[in-house]
């Protein structure tokens, strides 16, 4: 199917989801051959439970994302596909799953475009989660992956997804066997810990931190440290990590073009403008229906900002005992993500640790050429 | 203190509170002689509880309000003071005070000036409540708050904010006992339907829809009615409407002005943006700091739609039962308006029957002149 | 596999889950040979989520289960378990499935013996959900379940679960374009109603209410009439009705009895002590260990009253908007049971409507003969 | 108004609360000659909110009382009261507020009667808290309310009701000013050390631990150490401890007896049961409406157990990022408290560390002599 002669592309494919195991919409695109499923990458999913620890709206969507692709491509191809749930469509998102599809085309695109690539770690040992073993086994998939993707230059990297290891009670245990003790031995905060130390790893691998500037106990601890390109999280079926890197290379063709920008708190939308400004979108105020119908996909990260204040004002989402702080920052930043963009299927996440700076973060938009 | 020689002005201060019960701010301004407590006609509130039925901090707020005020003013004047209080502070949100003042000032400024007029309508028979009643009652205490904010044009009128009844099991009782059936012996459903009467009694004043279009049926259900200046809210603590009008006149002077716009949907900040062009912020994106600084208050009512749907795209809200719709949407509603405005003490609140369009709400702004 | 010169025996299997996906347990059973997959006849679980709109631990675990049914009795005889997932394991409530399988034994039990019967109604038509006539197609199901299950004496039926559809907006349009009005066109509120009209469908199979009893009206509203012995639960996946009845029969073999009682209110515990006193448990506290190990099963319904009262004490359920009533009925009603019965994973439900009295329910219990 | 020759006694008054600021019940209680304003020791509320960090419940409850207070007997007076609220009525747990109020009889009654004593620490430096210093600090307290209260043998106290301070941004920063670190700087960690180093001193000041047995770091984390006795809540408006002691005492009389016991685990009613026993109520299941009327007060801590399990049945309430475990623990430790009591206003709270084992808590009733 594919040939020396083609030229890869990238197809991205917005699919809005009925719920956590509606894979209609995929099936649609499979029919009417639109999405050619031996060639998808990954998916990523926005699904609608409370993005938290008892977020079943991830597992099930996986579940269902596997049985699809087990359809179509039978389950050993199936599993080299990067699946990235995360949980949380409040406010007015709208759940929905982004396909990435690796096509090939004969004529060259004008110019550089959006270029993909891809990489899976080796299991990474359990006392080495949180520590700057996991950043330096980061970095190097990472560059891995740029090297797949056809990227050389790291500033033409503008958005890398992670998927990375936590701890459980077993892996700590195993650990002990063997003389060794984890960062931590809580659960949930090994998650806070491997998400903050492969969104270092990415840092490091796009020179925006230096390996030596990254103290052991500054993981998960000093949030002037961070990748404005980074989005990770965490997930209890990998040892290793599964690495996509989204950037622009001229040796790629199509229409797509992607760029970032990085929030410096949660109302700080006009990096974004400056962001779609350089895509092409150049009006004064919300891209209008035209544009809209152009954005592939809006994927950034949100988390209160750990100050409890924005711009000098008090807010009160890590003191709400109701709802979990990830919800609040999620459902805001959406909205000023909506506000600009005028969608509401954009792909915000929470667990922002060392992704973008304390209270802000990184988005990156993909669109078609104007 | 007042004189027939001098003209009316408002000054509306807006200060941030540490919780519920924090009046410190308001005792600075008026240790400070910022703030002369003789002349305070209404006090909005936004507190940080979750804004529905069990939300103490609005009660604790008006206690503490009200003890501010028996200190100063003593018990009988602090009575005539309009108390609104609105809970839930979601997203970035921040709780905080907005005190509207009565002064007086020699010079006229140039011309019209943020003008305001409140009006008290007596009780409302129990059965009467949510029904065209209510509706009459309350168009004509609006336009009794109209004539002493010296308003004669309707179209002058910017925001109309209401504190109206519910119905408890003992007044429905009561009407019960004097032969009356009321419309409804839903505690909870009553404040809706209170609130939605409300603001139709408002749109038939501003002349937005003509009494003869409300159908008796159509309150609290045909949400194509509305008005795009109405804010109203439902208290225990009174049996009559707590009326205040704010807008334009050339009776006032003083430095503010006020406008507003009607979002259709939780997306729609174009017309907030053509708002603020009005009042003379006219760059391409958000407010600079500058401009910030003129902005006294943004007041907004949100709403999740009914149809379940932003621009054709789904939204979980309705269906979310860990955290209330109305909870998710003024998160979000929040972003969208702070993506512009640049602030985040804003009085975005919820419960938004016949007041905007299903799914949108009005938002009035407040500014100094540039 | 069956013999005439057998008598049929259940076999309730009561297995841990470690997650709505976790189906290791029921593996396990097979695996051993403790289990017979061709002999499940339905399967209850109780699962972590919400128990709420938005519990995806339900469609998780259904989804799950299939595909353990699939793998070792394929789709088709799959098709034919009932499965009744119920959300919420508030409190210390411990998440568990709960098989019951259809066995045969050589020779007889030592008198009457647990008996279970099932039954599928035709397809209910839309306009039909909510009303009497889905209280007669239910009641009619119900004599068919007792038939197969052999049980001849109403009085001998002690537990009724029944599967109900509900209405989507497609399923009210349908109606609609065949002229006929449906109960609701509200969703959720149709779940109820389908939840109520099967329950009094129970009522009038087992004799505790007439069907002339039954106004139209009443269905949704008048919790004076109500079932002792059914448990309903609505799911969009069906149209017509599953139903499950359990109870004793002379004609069946095993160590097993049922039993049940109906709670008054949400403390009132001494109907299930006589339960158990009649079941061989005679101590005057909480069961002990020995006792326990041979409870197969406890399956209640729990919901908060109406009153807003529990013997005349308010309770803040209803006023609680953070957290469902539902939720909180479970807890409390779980603790209760627990503190008699002395275990956790006991199958408590809400959505009680026409279940028990108001604010009580019905609590069955299966046990081995002491 | 008290005389050497009369003697003391406690009257506990038990009043149900329609909400935070409803003193209704108490000032009828003040009107009726049945309670003396000025013998009021201590009022414990159970109010509504979520118990958590944004209860405003409890503030909005103090502010209320205060303001009883101060009409009744004056500021004064009113700061001498301890009032202690804790938030959470979850399940079918009923607000109420507990009145201690001591009194003067002539008469000896018959043998011992219940006896309260009441202390007030000196302010604790921040440093100390959380740490040996606060253990000794509140064991000293507690024998010298144990004095007051005339009980010679710690076996004789059977409820150590304290409030304790928490560490704030500023006592931080005050104690770092003089050169001495505190054991966290997380407020909220600060409310957790401080309940628990206050429980470790009850349980030195009783005899259950030595002093020597408790180390620094055993603190907050070693949670085979603990009180059976004790019940402890953070405050934020105080920097000593109040301490009020409940028990037995010879030297004074009236009608009311105290015992307590210790659930091992969230079901454990077996030792609750015990104790009703010794107080006189022997009946072998729940209560009967005769047996409660002479019960005042039921006192309880609950806590999830850090193991994730109850009797090796996995719970789900720390994994629940919907409701906070404590709601849960309250919920359903508050049924199966009613199960056997037959009530529903008890005194349930939360934040049990180093009070009763891990999972479990101490229970102390108050009752009349039958």
């Amino acid at each position: 199917m594919t040939s020396s002669l083609l030229n890869p592309m990238v197809a991205v494919h917005r699919v809005a989801a009925s719920g956590p195991d509606d894979v209609a919409g995929l099936e649609r695109l499979v029919e009417t051959g639109t999405l050619d499923p031996s060639g998808i990458v990954a998916i990523l999913g926005k699904t609608e439970g409370n993005g938290c620890v008892n977020d079943f709206s991830r597992g099930f969507a996986t579940q269902s994302l596997k049985l699809f692709l087990h359809r179509h491509i039978g389950p050993d191809a199936a599993a080299s596909v990067c699946l990235v749930m995360s949980g949380g469509t409040e406010g007015a998102l709208s759940p929905h799953w982004i396909v990435f599809e690796r096509k090939h085309v004969k004529e060259f695109g004008q110019g550089p475009a959006l270029a993909m690539g891809s990489a899976i770690t080796p299991p990474l040992a359990a006392e080495h989660l949180g520590r700057r073993a996991q950043v330096e086994m980061v970095a190097e998939g990472v560059r891995l992956a740029m090297d797949r993707a056809r990227i050389a230059d790291p500033a033409e990297v503008h958005f890398v997804q992670i998927k990375c290891p936590l701890l459980t009670a077993a892996r700590v245990t195993e650990a002990d066997g063997r003389g060794f003790a984890t960062a931590t031995r809580d659960t949930l905060k090994s998650m806070g810990l491997s998400r903050g130390a492969s969104a270092l790893g990415v840092a490091v691998a796009l020179g925006e931190l230096q390996m030596d500037a990254i103290a052991e106990v500054a993981i998960g601890a000093d949030m002037g440290l961070w990748s404005g390109r980074a989005s990770t999280s965490a997930g209890i079926e990998i040892m290793g990590h599964e690495i996509l890197v989204l950037g622009m290379s001229g040796e790629w063709s199509g229409p797509l073009r992607i760029d970032h920008a990085v929030m410096t708190d949660a109302a700080d939308i006009e990096p974004v403008r400056a962001a779609l400004g350089r895509l092409g979108f150049d009006g004064p105020g919300q891209l209008g229906a035209e544009e809209r119908a152009r954005v592939r996909a809006v994927l950034a990260k949100a988390e209160a900002s750990r100050t409890g204040t924005v711009r000098g004002m008090r807010h009160t989402m890590l003191d709400d005992s109701d709802i979990s702080a990830t919800r609040h920052a999620r459902a805001f930043v959406a909205g000023v993500l909506a506000g600009t963009v005028g969608l509401t299927d954009l792909f915000v996440s929470g667990g922002a640790e060392h992704q973008g700076p304390d209270g802000g973060g990184p988005v990156a938009i993909i669109a078609e050429r104007g």
